[in-house]
């Protein structure tokens, strides 16, 4: 294990983060909240020493293997949430630190999921860096740090299977470091029309773009106790529209910047992506319909919860914890499933339950014609056994912590609904849950020991699991 | 697809069940209810002639592909349940066919999830034959199978395929008539003791007989109202161990009767299956011994419930929805874990799970070392790729018919945790789940819909899911 690498990059990071962290400090300085803008700019000067300190001895070294690829990235998350958290226990906003961490790991992990009973009373400082942690974890590190090592001057591939968020992004452009600068412009592209978009709308500035950052990072956090119930509709289709959006592998804007449409819309898990999106609203709509007013504002409420659990994000217009158990399940799939890899969404991603299929169907094929030789394609290319077995494993891994965070969450003695979409939640990275977490609920009620394991949920949903359990193998540790 | 050599065998095994109709009649006419066994010795001999009649034009080509043992398998099974279903009917003991079909399919899978609300009611006969299902589906058709179709005279290799209850059971003897014949020795074996050790304890010998049929087929279809919670500590002790025994890999058995006691306690699956049930049961003591009078009585009560699940047998003591929160979801979870593979119960197979935490360990390994070369080996041996992959799919396959079959039961409106065990409980042939259909209480709640779709997990699962879901594909019935 290189410690010197690992420490000189997490040093990098928090050196970044500090830049970040005044941001909310001029937040608070515009709406003259001035003590905690003092508490924004301290953490960030803080923040800077401590990188600073880590980052200063260059190391021998400069190799970086796999090992070190995901324990650097693992630990980057840690440092930056524990940092982060800091400023809200200071101003009081949440004067516990655990809760204080969680709420924090869940901006950087793009969760949304809150301890907070309302958010409306916090100061804005808050709510702005509350928000703003979903845009910077937004991107996944995938991007995050595909920009930050080559800076570094380390080789950066080990690190990008760590962050990919799926099993396979295609190769965009040959040199890493450009496909960073697009899939970045993109990012930042989205970010400006829907803030413009929203203003348009009438929403206010302030509002506007706290929302976008959580709709572009598909993060959630809201900031109104309803949160995104109380906007014009108009308002809601907009971010509805921007969120299903932000679930897309973000392929398919390169495609179509590159103005390759036939590619850009033969992308398998992006039509999938965008059937089950169609197919949930549909029976949704039917299921609830009597619930609401008008067909129209049936489908709105339909599209918006849709498209805010399956791309992970979170907010909500309507308290669907109240919707007919169909409706109910329905919303619990698409938990599990998740947006298109090559987005910023959590979950278990489109494109394995694609490949899963596919499997499943070979499986068959060969059951029935067991002399047959059979390859499994996707987008018109043999899927390696590589890809298969990872996707394979993943599902495994998956399970088995869903299962013991789920025994562990249960001496909490909170109902199985419950404990069961908390842990659903983290994990996939969405935020709501059901019952006791639901939409109008918040994760205040857990113990001490169950929100530590939730946010261990948040921070294996969002890396893929392996980079943070890995970190549990001794071997891990081994000196070369 | 060879149509006539599948009408031959479900013919045949008609035939046989028309044998096994006898005997509730004979139980019957033991207790002077001279209508209930006129109704069964009537099913008998339509099944007879039913059987006869397909069974009666020999095929002209007798080889057995792999869909023609699937398809045989799974209409052998509908067939058994569809006439074994008529005498409740007749008897007027399950009014409505559907139910009949429900509570029959229930048995024959070993399930033990009933639609009678109270059970005291029923005549002798019926009683006697709702509990013989599960001895003659106890076995799986993996025995049953293999005796009888040597008989039919077609190469039966195929046909283990689909019956082995688990990813792979060890070739006991080079013959499968042989193993066939030292497996229902050791069934029968079984029975006869548990039967005598049950009388010696002071149990009514009609009780005896039905507990234990339902015992060591890890049925668990009581004939109480309260399940087993009204006898003896000492009854409910002899009961738990022969469940327990009921779930351990007959390899075990037979390596013992060989006098190879090193071989037989050197079976990665069974140190396993035995470390679970003993940590669920230190666990659960701990949690739960505050509800009972002493720690003995808790112990028991945990090692009842705690095998009765693992084992997928369903017999309860207590009421177990009761229970504290972690007490629950540790028999939750010990539902999907299942016993053994080569014995009787359903579930997923601990040896599945050995496998998978197996393949984790690897992948992990591999990324510390990533030019490392390791093989998975279990008991000594490599793992062959194909055990791999099969073990893989299905666990995908499993998932995809749990959530699928979560989404339609949604449709009753009931709660998440009812639906949710409904299906885990069918699926696994456990019989009892929580909330709505917890030990207390039976499936009656559902709409006959909400039943077909539960008989059709309950037949996936102790089929293994694919010889039934191959019925789905139209390549399946394709002629050659």
């Amino acid at each position: 294990m290189n410690f010197a690498m690992i420490f000189y990059i997490v040093g990098w990071i928090l050196q970044f983060e500090a830049g970040f962290l005044l941001l909310p400090g001029f937040v608070g300085l515009i709406y003259q909240e001035y003590i905690p803008a003092a508490a924004f700019f301290a953490t960030a000067v803080l923040c800077w020493i401590i990188g600073f300190l880590l980052h200063r001895k260059r190391p021998r070294v400069f190799d970086l293997y796999a090992r070190e690829g995901f324990v650097s990235v693992s630990l980057s998350w840690l440092a930056m949430s524990i940092f982060g958290a800091i400023p809200f226990v200071v101003i009081q906003d949440i004067p516990n630190y655990i809760d204080a961490l969680f709420e924090t790991i869940s901006g950087f992990t793009t969760t949304g999921a809150s301890v907070l009973p309302e958010v409306e009373s916090l100061t804005h400082a808050s709510i702005f860096w509350r928000s703003f942690t979903h845009w910077i974890g937004g991107m996944g590190v995938f991007v995050f740090i595909m920009a930050i090592l080559p800076l570094v001057g380390a080789s950066n591939i080990n690190l990008m299977r760590a962050e990919s968020p799926g099993p396979s992004v295609s190769k965009l452009l040959p040199r890493v470091k450009d496909t960073t600068k697009i899939l970045y412009q993109l990012y930042i592209g989205m970010t400006v029309l829907e803030i413009l978009i929203l203003c348009i709308c009438r929403m206010p500035i302030f509002d506007a773009v706290t929302i976008t950052v959580g709709t572009v990072g598909t993060g959630g956090f809201g900031i109104k106790n309803d949160s995104m119930a109380g906007y014009s509709p108009a308002i809601q289709n907009v971010v509805t529209i921007f969120m299903i959006m932000s679930g897309v592998n973000y392929t398919v804007y390169f495609c179509l910047l590159r103005k390759k449409f036939k590619e850009a819309f033969s992308i398998e898990e992006v039509r999938w992506y965008f059937f089950i999106i169609l197919a949930s609203v549909a029976t949704i709509t039917w299921n609830t319909h009597q619930m609401y007013g008008s067909i129209g504002e049936t489908i709105r409420h339909a599209f918006f919860q849709v498209g805010s659990v399956i791309t992970t994000t979170g907010y909500s217009t309507t308290d669907f914890d109240l919707w007919p158990q169909l409706s109910k399940t329905i919303l619990l799939t698409l938990m599990f499933v998740g947006g298109c890899a090559g987005s910023t969404s959590g979950g278990i991603k489109v494109s394995r339950f694609v490949i899963l299929t596919k499997a499943v169907q070979k499986e068959l094929s060969m059951m029935i014609h067991p002399r047959q030789v059979k390859q499994i394609r996707m987008d018109g290319h043999n899927l390696p056994h590589e890809t298969m077995r990872s996707t394979n494993v993943f599902i495994s891994v998956y399970c088995l912590v869903m299962f013991a965070s789920m025994l562990l969450l249960a001496l909490d003695e909170f109902d199985f609904t419950t404990n069961f979409t908390a842990v659903v939640a983290t994990l996939n990275n969405i935020g709501p849950g059901l019952a006791g977490v639901g939409p109008m609920q918040n994760f205040s009620i857990f113990s001490n020991f169950s929100k530590l394991i939730l946010m261990f949920d948040m921070l294996a949903g969002r890396l893929e699991l392996f980079p943070i359990l890995i970190m549990f193998s001794p071997a891990c540790w081994k000196k070369y």
